[in-house]
């Protein structure tokens, strides 16, 4: 039998991790990576930190060059895009500089990733080039092109306060700018923690960024100082101006899906590419990876859309392993861990934000501890929040700020993924010496809060 | 009905513990604690961190005043000795300053600890006061003598390189001392992690410390500018001395089981009062917690003899628990979880180290990963190692050294207490970001060269 052709469209994490999965797990199969951008595997996560400085050019963000993957056999087409795909034929057409092509395959990987959302604002196309000074942060071209307006610039405006525009805040800051952020929504993470946390986070931030909550950007003019920004309260209906030199657009992605539609394969109702835990399509041989696709969520198997790295990675090394002959499945659904560090303080969370439409009652647990004993110095403050199910005990989210937070909010991901009750983790073993961390660990006393809150409950019952 | 009064002999971690629990679920039952030294309940575990100078003084060990527990409606009687224990008529007969008082109660917790081991040393005596600059470090008392004895010392020896000796090693380093280690056992921390390990830490400390391995301290002998100590080589039998200031005693413990066993308590074969799952001992209303105890380990089902704080605490919150009228379990086992650092690496490790008598076939695995992404400056290594049953997958115990070594275990430690298998572990979405951790973290990394080993024992059968 001949080793079947593998077609991956697109190098970015899941693309790139797809090739390689599919290549250790089959050592003859024809593996072609298909790229629009000039660039392979790199790490868009890496791109604020670029900016900082703290990650000294973008060239150190190429984690697999296109040599690299040449040495394992894995042709990577750059600068090439994939124009369409014949299914019945198993034929890819693509263009690289003008010139169209055709390429045989037998398996297909779609890893077409997302594109920037560009919120409705007047003077920003909806399509096409953006205005000068005005920027995504999505591309190692972006990152280059930012790097180069900054030059030039004392004040930034970035609109949307999710992780991407919060990394940019404090590089941004640690290049001397003064930064406004506008966010539509009444907080900042919105879409990563709860309220009570992303205020607390807000409050640990610089004098020299402001942050707009429930403001919508609705117009950019640029003037011969600068760029005009225009602003109008949500609650209020009010606008009003600020001037700025640069405005980054940080407002979310939408999956890149026009392949996978015309390949007719299913599109969720987030609008990705739905794939299962063998990260396939509807379609037999056909994969999906990375931020194109959906997947469910663990705890509550509702869809949601994939945006973050470590899942692509997930589903790339899936779907490689399965497109080359393996047998490899993705756990039932995500957990969404997810974690970062602004202005020295680092955040992370696991499990879904739950919205009172989850069919059981829940009980949330916050605790803020110390990392270290009482008695020991230089202990910090951990804010740390469990949410359990009322009836059944098990923890379903978890979200964590402070020292080591990433770290701890990895027990609780271990915990939900093993469906785990509180009161089985409440018991756990925590390490314990004197300079690392107390004896009972923030994850012992939130669990503890979670627990009495239940008991209580029950008692009231 | 009469609420029951509740007798706790020690005030270490698991007595005052109980007493504070016992406290939290019954308001009006009476508490009495019997303590023989001047000291209400405070942090053992910090008495190294006292003579490095990194916690100020010996008062802020205390964790737990008499004061404190007397705002809580418990009696702490200090400097008292429980002499005898008459269970048919619950009479506690103790001795404070010569004079002897009966006490009445109605349950029981022994929580009466553990007292240092002394190897047969010639110069030493088995029981009785220490030489003069020879030192246990196991009381707020030791840590002032030993203080004390470091103003005039320029050299000390350490016997045993457990943790106890090796946080007193960083400690006596710190205060500018020279550091002779000698351990009986062919590696340092012999009881707490794999050899492989063992050397790697070693291989990180200062030149000022020389560890003596497979050495016996067979005797000590003072002169006029110190003491000579007297070493034997166990291979060879060759013995050679050294010249010291302070010698320091780590050498382990052994339960105190005085009054368990006069009580006609079970004593388990590990030396410990055998307790079950809700910290009781063989007599019902008899409870015992902490060091004095002996459980099952939570892999093997083995006893083992209880030596960490962290289960004398949990062991502390079960006892006094159920002495109080509550309902409360351990789970069926023990972890181990166990950390601490040594001259700025940091180790921690969970689970049994399993002998060759376990009796499933075992697959190891070890990885040396980066703490952050490749592209991201400032990255430290890290040792992530993981035993599974080879059959089942089943992840039996964790070792880890450098970067977070503690956080990342309580996540194995997470996964062994809900029987976790290593090919779902390697599944877990562990948080990334740059700054934070790598996209694969060693958690999976160390669980991937497991599952890989599986693969191919289970090929080549």
């Amino acid at each position: 039998m001949d080793e079947p052709h593998i077609a991956i469209i697109g190098c970015g994490a899941g693309g790139g991790t797809a090739a390689q999965f599919a290549r250790k797990t089959n050592r003859k199969t024809q593996i072609t990576i298909f790229e629009q951008s000039p660039y392979a595997q790199y790490s868009r996560c890496g791109l604020p930190y670029v900016i900082s400085g703290a990650i000294p050019s973008v060239d150190h963000l190429l984690e697999f060059s296109k040599e690299w993957f040449a040495k394992e056999h894995i042709t990577v087409n750059l600068e090439t895009t994939v124009e369409s795909i014949d299914l019945a034929s198993r034929t890819i057409t693509s263009v690289h500089h003008g010139q169209r092509a055709q390429h045989p395959f037998d398996r297909l990987i779609l890893a077409t990733g997302s594109r920037p959302m560009i919120p409705p604002i007047q003077g920003i196309p909806k399509e096409g080039p953006l205005p000068a000074n005005v920027f995504c942060l999505r591309s190692i071209d972006d990152a280059v092109l930012i790097q180069h307006a900054l030059q030039r610039s004392k004040r930034a405006c970035i609109v949307g306060a999710g992780f991407i525009g919060l990394e940019l805040a404090e590089a941004l800051t640690e290049k001397g700018l003064t930064v406004t952020l506008v966010e539509a929504l009444p907080n900042i993470l919105a879409s990563s923690l709860d309220n009570d946390l992303s205020e607390q986070v807000a409050a640990t931030f610089p004098k020299s960024v402001t942050i707009l909550l429930n403001h919508f950007v609705t117009a950019i003019t640029p003037n011969p100082q600068g760029i005009t920004v225009r602003i109008k309260d949500r609650a209020s209906n009010a606008e009003s101006n600020f001037e700025t030199d640069v405005v980054v657009l940080a407002t979310g992605t939408r999956p890149e899906v026009r392949l996978a539609k015309a390949l007719g394969c299913v599109i969720g109702p987030t609008g990705g590419i739905a794939v299962d835990n063998h990260a396939q399509t509807s379609i037999p041989e056909v994969y999906a990876v990375g931020d194109c696709t959906e997947y469910k969520d663990f705890v509550t198997g509702e869809p949601v859309c994939i945006g973050l790295g470590t899942i692509a990675v997930r589903q790339g090394i899936t779907a490689g392993i399965n497109a080359a002959g393996g047998q490899y499945e993705m756990p039932p659904g995500v957990l969404l861990s997810r974690t970062s560090t602004f202005f020295g303080t680092q955040i992370a969370a696991v499990g879904p934000l739950l919205s009172p439409q989850y069919p059981r009652a829940l009980v949330h647990g916050k605790i803020i501890g110390s990392s270290l004993p009482t008695y020991f110095p230089g202990g910090t403050p951990i804010t740390m929040k469990v949410v359990a199910e009322e009836e059944s005990g098990r923890i379903v989210a978890a979200q964590a700020m402070g020292s080591n937070a990433s770290q701890r909010v990895n027990v609780f991901a271990c915990a939900i993924l093993q469906e785990t009750t509180v009161d089985a983790l409440q018991k756990l073993e925590t390490t314990y010496a004197p300079p690392i961390a107390p004896i009972l660990d923030v994850i012992t006393l939130a669990c503890d809060v979670v627990q009495l809150k239940r008991l209580r409950k029950k008692r009231e019952r």
